[in-house]
């Protein structure tokens, strides 16, 4: 066992292939279905959102998919990111857990977003787009987006959730440093956007209702596409860099990790950290614990249904197999980060519904406690949706020390908070609660799920 | 010559000791005075504020003053901090130059800071002080602080400036994340302060002012001391990791930069970098320019007077030789970013005077608008302190393209600016100005001078 803090690989090992985890499945995915018919569609239906590129890696079955040189010449610019053993903290706890957190803060926006920003930029403009329309909640997302798409010379339009927008301009302010153009959502610019504030014109948007918006303006302009930063395969299968450096940092550090972990919204950067690790399980490697953490207040996997359920409010998208919440769930009010999205990615859920992904919620108050003890024991201060691995992490410290027992911890630190001073703000304040929790609007949404022929 | 975009040290190569550039001046700096007297102090006369470790820093003449190991193994949470070549840059200026920088935003708050910080809390826990008080601008030293005294166990309290107090609450959210305590100066908590507030209840603040708030405490308080985050030569010696990691990293690259660069407010940043490469040259080595580089609307160095002046605005502290606009000054309203210090380092300004260090300074637009260039070539968005070390840099750049020269150009990415997107919102939205200059009241708070008998 090694004696140092952090690990880091030199450039040239940043992965030279994604790892698709479809390929060590055991069956295939369930299909994506057309909205219309409820047949399982082709590349040709997702044509006009993405480049063929990506709708190839979204079915691939290839184990691995070659990184191309010009993305992997971007990542140079914080990639291998940092692997650190969390010392101090394991000091504060007085575990006998050795606890391990990759770092994807690093990265120009302070997450592991533009791990898959990037690549889609890249695809995009292998294939002639001159303009990627996006949805973002606060902004990781979306100022990724930005930088990736202006490093490749692409437009980039993000349709920003209203609240956010307003609320916390910064990553706004961000996006517009790397040229970006930036629209609270809903807006008057789509059809989708009209419609709700038609209905309720101080509508204060949601990552859905954003969605519609940008798939609507793919979906007309024939320069214009459109991308996801979380949910889908070929999002997730980007972000499994993350995991592949891992890997090798931990055999650097001379251990390998019994429990790995990562928070969940729409399901990337735990993929990201987790796939290769399960791959490695699903080829008869030994079994390890891979948990999936989500915020109670949307508790997409701990108390959703896995079903057939669209991507977005307008109902524009295809129909996926997922952990869901329905398509009209909206987060309650209090709750303050990221993680909002009522869906859950078709691969995470599979495997949450298989039982090799163990799913966990906390409570934000425990989220931002864990946040503030391990940023006074690391120094990095958490996103408030990496706080949630966090406490996972150091939930499973605290049982090693009850049971006196030795455990690796690895979990994904994807992303610092310095965007998010305010949340913390608001957590000394005592402005964050956990309350009220509406249940009857989480059964409502429930109950509009999509009657689906082809199950 | 080497193709990596960034080159990273091992853990173990973060230096064992600190580089004292007074080891190799051709003469001793000018003695500080006591404000009372006008005489030499002694190390008797700053036992009230500082521990006896780190006045013996401020007045050594040795070359190496090692690196307690418990400040390395702080050091270990983010350091060797990274070089970059900025390849994206110099494509985009088109320019024969190679341009290097080394990035310190990279630590836990996010600027150079706590290079300093950690080795103060360590000197002053190590003696016995219970309590820090220090002062802050807009934050990046109250939040580094915070930071390395809760590793210490040392309680630190915080006066900032009031009008980022209460205009940019997110370093402050930091700081209390780390458990510190942050007050609004002017404070009903001094004497210092309530003098100001009772002849201007509405008073904004400076740094002087809060400099002032902090000493006062210190020198009452037996188990308080007083920390200072630049201006102080044992403050720039911390910084001299800086220069000292890139060094081997510019070997690394196969380079020797032709000339150095760091933005300069009270000088620390820049001197960390700038000081080892000065010293080999003050020892016989090559001559490199090494360019100093402050905000026009605080031109300390190059408006400046070179005398004896305070520290601060209550004239509590003792007199330093150096350029100074007057301890009255305060720099005009418009001006958006830190470096506002009236006056600068007593090392740096003797280096300036002597012409071993350069002088420059660029409007606050002109920076922002070389931040932004920086940003979307090299993904990383610039403090707004540092975007002037980032405007400099791209100036020499883009005159080796004009004389069709090739030049090594390393530059200190001080910090950051995640921290500060409300300046970059403000310059978009065209609210930023370079105007009006108030030359009177510069040229008022310089009559103030005090005279001093001992030159």
């Amino acid at each position: 066992m090694n004696s140092e803090t952090k690990f880091l690989l030199p450039e040239d090992r940043i992965p030279r292939a994604w790892y698709n985890i479809i390929s060590d499945l055991p069956e295939p995915p369930a299909p994506v279905l057309h909205p219309g018919t409820g047949q399982p569609i082709g590349p040709d239906d997702l044509a006009p959102l993405f480049p063929m590129a990506l709708i190839g890696q979204e079915v691939s079955a290839e184990r691995e998919i070659e990184i191309p040189e010009p993305v992997r010449d971007v990542y140079r610019l914080w990639r291998p990111a940092p692997l650190y053993r969390a010392r101090r903290l394991e000091q504060v706890l007085d575990t006998p857990a050795h606890i391990y957190y990759k770092y994807e803060g690093v990265s120009p926006s302070g997450s592991h977003k533009p791990n898959t920003a990037v690549a889609q930029a890249f695809y995009n403009k292998e294939e002639g787009t001159k303009r990627l329309v996006t949805e973002t909640g606060a902004g990781q997302w979306g100022s990724s987006l930005a930088f990736a798409g202006n490093l490749f010379g692409l437009d980039i339009d993000v349709y920003m959730v209203r609240i956010s927008f307003d609320q916390k301009p910064y990553r706004r302010a961000a996006m517009e440093t790397y040229g970006a153009r930036c629209v609270a959502s809903p807006s008057e610019e789509t059809e989708s956007g009209r419609a709700i504030l038609a209905e309720k014109p101080d509508s204060t948007g949601s990552l859905g209702i954003a969605i519609s918006e940008a798939v609507e303006i793919a979906a007309q302009n024939d320069d214009a596409k459109y991308a996801l930063g979380s949910v889908l395969n070929h999002v997730l299968l980007h972000q499994t860099v993350i995991g592949l450096e891992a890997m090798e940092q931990m055999e650097m550090a001379g251990e390998d990790p019994d429990i790995v972990i990562g928070c969940a919204g729409g399901g990337s950067n735990f993929a990201g950290l987790a796939f290769p690790f399960l791959g490695q399980q699903l080829r008869g490697g030994r079994t390890r614990r891979a948990i999936a953490v989500e915020p109670m207040s949307c508790p997409t996997m701990t108390k959703g249904t896995y079903a057939y359920d669209f991507g977005d409010t307008a109902h524009l998208t295809p129909l996926v197999k997922m952990h869901t919440l329905g398509s009209g769930f909206v987060p309650p009010g209090f709750h303050a980060g990221g993680l909002r999205y009522h869906g859950m990615s078709p691969l995470v859920s599979a495997l949450v519904d298989s039982g090799l992904v163990e799913a966990q919620a906390f409570l934000q108050t425990e989220c931002f406690a864990a946040g503030v003890q391990f940023a006074r024991a690391e120094g990095i201060i958490p996103a408030p949706e990496s706080t949630h691995a966090v406490k996972a992490a150091i939930n499973e410290a605290e049982r090693c020390k009850e049971e006196g027992t030795k455990r690796t911890i690895l979990f994904n630190l994807s992303g610092h908070g310095h965007f998010d001073m305010q949340a913390y703000t608001d957590y000394f304040a005592g402005k964050l609660t956990d309350q009220p929790h509406d249940e009857s609007a989480m059964r409502e949404a429930l109950e509009k799920l999509p009657e689906v022929a082809a199950e």
